[in-house]
């Protein structure tokens, strides 16, 4: 059995280039990680997700719990077996989601207490029950559960919030030890807001504690793109060189490769499928709003340097088209579009990192992607 | 340059078994034309309609015309560009959308004019302007402008009416013949509601004026599969043995196995697309509500004999899931099965009458189909 592991290969910078290996296949890391919210990346098959050059999706624990549940998803095989996707599969803690999508919330030392808002039944959520879940589901990367502070917050109400992280920490590391299975991984979650001394707190923290990965969560909760850079470059130093680093829910294209240049090996954000779903295409030459009437009559691609189905099938009048009739398809082009896009900017961060010209490659990327801004 | 033709190869009762060439390829008989309304079968890529074993698609010219416009897609260099849609296209004339979807329409010998459903705009459609337009948008297999009478209509309306289409066709025949590239077709439509004699004036005076294929109009309005199938019984015989049949906007998988017992080669329709979205999927045993409770923890495939993506890669309850979360992908999986589901039916029916076992084909799929209601 193949045990979870993280290998560093090469550094340009802070940047780095590992492999992520897990039970269910390997990571090529600074990696992408596409989002599938409901056991499906939206708008897409799974088979295309992975055409795209992903090799790991996330689900996300809160909304599976409210449907179809844990124990539904457990008794037709688990997650994987479920949505049809064979690679591995990070699950979230579903904390983050209660705290912006459930109602009625209630939170103690021992759990939060929410209310669906599909449905209005009322649940619990422990450290304990959502690593229940999460291995319910099979999850190969787990999330403690953490609790996810608003931005701005006190100075003093951040600390308090993360020591009850931590102790959740704690909690979620015991009840992963006793269930989960071989060669699956639980991260803890490094909080503290902006604060440097913070940051260093909770890091120090769930180091004693010890775990094969380490999030950075609390962030693009609208500090800023400034404040969260100046955010990692406190954290990731912090962190421990042989483990894997995962900043949560980021982000624009710009976001990830100011975070890889701070360190960062993992990302998951639900702006490609989400903003394809709206007609922003992600390319090269900056993000453009598909439904454009400028693009009536267009006869180009929509990226020529890409080779989705979106860019090599169609002319961006036909995607304009698309979106103007309201079809089905438009939203699953422009994801899996956008999608492609993430993954071969993720391809080229890689690259970079191996030839150990990273900082070369980051102005280029960055002076041509926001040149017709 | 391939000519349009027709070959049959062999019967069995009335059922026929043959091939169409198109210069863009090869349609073999009885066949079932996936619908792609607005330039896309809905919910569907197309490599993936051609997948499931389809080899032509349908066009729609009143859809079309209004949006994103023909002349528009002419510039983008045609239909089959435009959608990425490599093989043959048939589009319909425009006339019977016009007579369910549009407004304040007004016919004369001339031609109709109506208001756009989309947004209100003006337009007027002749047969010349019809065939204009299914030729700008490159249309393989076009269909004469016809009126389409309600049903049920009497039975001095109905003539009169079709003695109108017989003077559209020979004014479609014109323009055609004057505009259309080598190896188009265009076919005539045979109407005459369920008056036998009215449809052997029709079917008389179309051959009178002479056309590659014959279409079956104003059938599947609200007659009943009786009636249907009693018209079909006096109507295939009047029409030309060397010619293709085509019934259309027809149907249900017992139509068609039925129709294609009365001598039917071609048949188009929206159901499997249109049913799919709503969670009715098509099996050997009949159709079923995937989003009906009983499948929340199926594990067992959609319908075993399939290889569908559907059918392969999940079990019932992942497609219930996706409906009750309203997920796109529930839309591309279940047109997905049905579109391969029909061309497995068309492809058994095929295979039956090379055998000369239709008759007993029909019988046992009819009984198995039936067998659960
Ligand atoms: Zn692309
Ligand atoms: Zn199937």
């Amino acid at each position: 059995m193949t045990t979870f592991g993280y290998t560093l290969h090469a550094t340009s910078g802070a940047a780095r280039r590992g492999t992520v290996t897990t039970p269910r296949g390997l990571i090529q890391t600074p990696a992408f990680m596409p989002v599938g919210t409901a056991a499906t990346v939206k708008a897409m098959q799974v088979r295309d997700v992975a055409a795209t050059g992903a090799e790991i999706i996330l689900g996300n624990t809160y909304h599976l719990m409210l449907r179809p549940s844990a124990e539904r998803i457990a008794r037709l095989g688990g997650l994987h077996r479920f949505m049809g996707w064979e690679g591995p599969i990070l699950t979230d803690s579903g904390g983050f989601q209660v705290m912006s999508l459930a109602k009625l919330r209630r939170l103690t030392e021992k759990a939060v207490t929410f209310q669906s808002h599909i449905d209005g039944s009322r649940h619990e959520l422990s450290p304990e029950r959502s690593i229940e879940i999460q291995n319910l589901l099979g999850s190969d990367i787990q999330m403690q559960l953490d609790e996810c502070p608003p931005f701005p917050i006190a100075e003093d109400a951040s600390l308090e919030s993360l020591e009850l992280s931590l102790r959740w920490a704690k909690r979620s590391k015991a009840a992963f030890d006793h269930l989960a299975d071989d060669g699956r991984a639980l991260f803890g979650i490094v909080q503290g807001s902006v604060y440097p001394d913070q940051r260093k707190r909770s890091a120090e923290g769930l180091m004693e504690i010890g775990f094969p990965g380490y999030s950075v969560g609390g962030l693009a909760v609208g500090e800023g793109q400034g404040a969260m850079f100046e955010t990692l470059e406190v954290t990731t130093p912090l962190l421990p060189r042989d483990k894997p680093r995962y900043l949560m829910g980021v982000g624009k294209p710009d976001d990830l490769v100011g975070a890889v240049a701070r360190g960062i090996d993992m990302f998951d954000c639900v702006l490609p499928t989400r903003s394809g779903r709206h007609g922003q295409a992600f390319t090269w030459d900056g993000p453009i709003n598909i439904k454009n009437a400028t693009y009536q009559d267009d006869p180009t691609p929509l990226d020529p340097e890409s080779d989705c189905p979106a860019s090599r099938d169609y002319a961006k009048a036909y995607l304009n088209h698309l979106f103007r009739a309201g079809e089905y398809l438009a939203a699953t082009l422009l994801s899996w579009h956008n999608l492609a896009f993430y993954q071969a900017l993720m391809q080229r961060m890689r690259t970079a990192i191996e030839d150990d010209r990273f900082e070369a490659f980051a102005a280029d990327f960055l002076n041509r992607y926001r040149s017709s801004s």
